[in-house]
């Protein structure tokens, strides 16, 4: 079974290059350092009882005359699945539930306002098996399933906005299922829904077996703590879906995701920071971690023999801002939960910097798509 | 006066880390690990002696059965200029033919195909002045200036695709001025040319004082060697910029740009890379290097004195591959050639496993977009 053979490039590269080359190194792959958040100690030890990484880090901007600094702390949580898949489904399910339920508690003490889970975070990602029985049972109602009303008990307890990516089972529309990430006010409110746009047949992602594409556009969610969106997973191989969540108003894109090394690791730091600079926005990625095995052998359509498992979820969490900063990455390993503080003025500040909007030629590219999925489009090619 | 603090981030990171560890630190910065080229030791000497870098990398692909592979190879060139900017037009300009003639020498030992120079190649990159004369003066006709023709006969004797950008003259349309590249076929024809889509208004690239966003679309060029476009440097900000000329069926996109180190250092191996992954094509980022003095002293909209030059350009260039992965880049500092082999066949391989292209829904975009520029366009946002 492969696993990561590096827990943090970070620390790799603190150990071994002298300070101030690695200072260097840093900015350059890194941008402009972000500096660690003083975090609660009474946090600190909690995390460390309940065994998982916590990490802290600030993102500032400049003083404005006409604003207020709009300061916000973003909670992102990567986790393994607590029990073997063979569990039987409510077991897997409460144990996901009471496991998240600690890492909320530590982000409440680290003053978390807005905090997202991880793609599908209440199941295993069981859609490599192509079996539907047990998996399709941990589908939920997204407006009143357990772990919507679980999420609505933090939210009002913490006073905390709550990002639950679930399978939905959408009881209105012939039980259909969707990729789904509910979004609940830190009243305890369900504000809506955001459903994943794009869905992956590659490798062992046989997710398009279970589910379609999102029919609800770009949805953007208007919180006491900033404007919010949900590109889950897949969206963020594609430019666009980030671009209309960012035209539709949103400051920060969250992106749960679930991952594996062999497929995705060198492009996993690249998407969601060049759609936070493309954007002007803040991003934040979340990826699960571990190795999930399965009762029965399946293949992958590589022409390998029967197997158990995926593959490693590499973890590496990390959130990206409008300049092209990020915080360093959580464990590739271990469970975790990074909270970084940000102004979100920034993402104005920036936006008059660059003008990516103010440039972006949305009317020439609406035409030129509308052209280009045409039956008979005839691709711009200048030939000798 | 700034100058970069490293030469090169990839030998510092091989210099300091235990070799196994630099292996994992590379793959998860640069992706899978491309062959260094073995290039001809005439060709070593030709650039010691001229004093350039010369590099080669090889990104490889599976083989087909019904295609052959198609290998090609590329130059990507980086340089100073080799006179003040107070020297003579005419002077300047012919000093940078001869600097070029020599590296493009060199290209040929190598078996390039397809050569691409900087932004704006023949001359300093003046926008920041602000000073019409007498840097419009290094303005050409892009059919036949002095420079294309100059391109035609380097394409010709050496079999050679040429991507010549140019400030570009527009004697057909009242002497306007454009940021163009020239693209000249290996039999010395001008195929056409490309048109920078977006300029930027930002720091001291003051590009919107000089010329326009480019009106021709997304051509791309179907050469002997594969189908290249040429989106030009602040066109690399713009994810929908690289799609277009994806969708218009590039394999290959250059991106000859002009950038600074304390505006876009840590962006710049993010974006052309997004763009390589997220279109399944090959891209190529060209920087300058150096930094050019002014004779009058001009300020940066920053509130600083004023002062003779821009800070310097960091270079960097580098190839990124459909599959996310990457050759390191040239030296921050010095002249260099970047040779990069190719398997062109990597491109619908990774768009056949990846699927962007047909999970894409431009559709739905391009009606997104056409309702996000309306006056009256109301966001999606949804509040409690």
């Amino acid at each position: 079974m492969a696993t990561p053979r590096l827990d943090s490039l970070e620390r790799s590269l603190q150990r071994h290059l002298p300070p101030e080359e690695f200072a260097e190194v840093r900015r350059l792959l890194y941008g402009e350092a972000v500096s660690p958040l003083d975090l609660p100690s009474v946090a600190v030890s909690a995390a460390a009882k309940s065994r998982f990484e916590l990490k802290g880090y600030r993102f500032g901007a400049e003083l404005e005359q006409l604003r207020q600094p709009r300061i916000v702390r973003v909670g992102l949580v990567q986790n393994k699945i607590p029990l073997p898949t063979e569990a039987p489904v409510a077991e897997q399910k409460t144990a996901l539930h009471k496991r998240i339920e600690e890492i909320v508690e530590v982000a409440a003490m680290c003053g978390v306002n807005v905090v997202c889970f991880q793609e599908a975070w209440t199941m295993p990602f069981a859609f490599c098996t192509r079996e539907k029985l047990p998996w399709t049972e941990f589908a939920e109602s997204a407006e009143d399933g357990p772990t919507t009303r679980f999420c609505q008990e933090l939210a009002k307890k913490h006073n905390m906005v709550v990002v639950s990516p679930v399978l939905e089972r959408d009881f209105a529309h012939g039980e259909t299922l969707w990729n789904t990430a509910v979004v609940i006010s830190n009243s305890g409110v369900v504000l809506g829904k955001s459903r994943k746009n794009h869905i992956p047949r590659i490798g062992d992602f046989n997710e398009s077996t279970y589910y379609m594409e999102g029919d609800r556009g770009h949805p953007v969610f208007q919180t006491q703590f900033g404007k919010i969106a949900v590109n889950i997973c897949f969206g963020r191989h594609h430019p666009l879906n980030w671009l209309l969540y960012s035209l539709n108003g949103a400051e920060i894109i969250f992106n749960p995701s679930a991952t594996i090394g062999k497929l995705s690791e060198s492009m996993w730091p690249i998407e969601a920071r060049n759609a936070a600079i493309a954007n002007h926005c803040f991003t934040c990625a979340i990826n699960r971690v571990g190795t999930e095995i399965y009762p029965n052998a399946f293949t992958s359509g590589d022409g390998g023999e029967a197997h158990h498992d995926l593959g490693y979820f590499y973890g590496s969490s990390y959130v990206a801002a409008p300049d092209g900063s990020r915080t360093p990455e959580l464990s590739h390993t271990q469970d975790g939960l990074l909270v970084a503080e940000m102004d979100l003025n920034l993402c104005r500040q920036i936006g008059d910097q660059w003008n990516f909007k103010m440039t972006g030629r949305y009317e020439m590219y609406a035409k030129e798509l509308a052209a280009a999925v045409q039956p008979n489009f005839v691709p711009n090619i200048i030939k000798e």
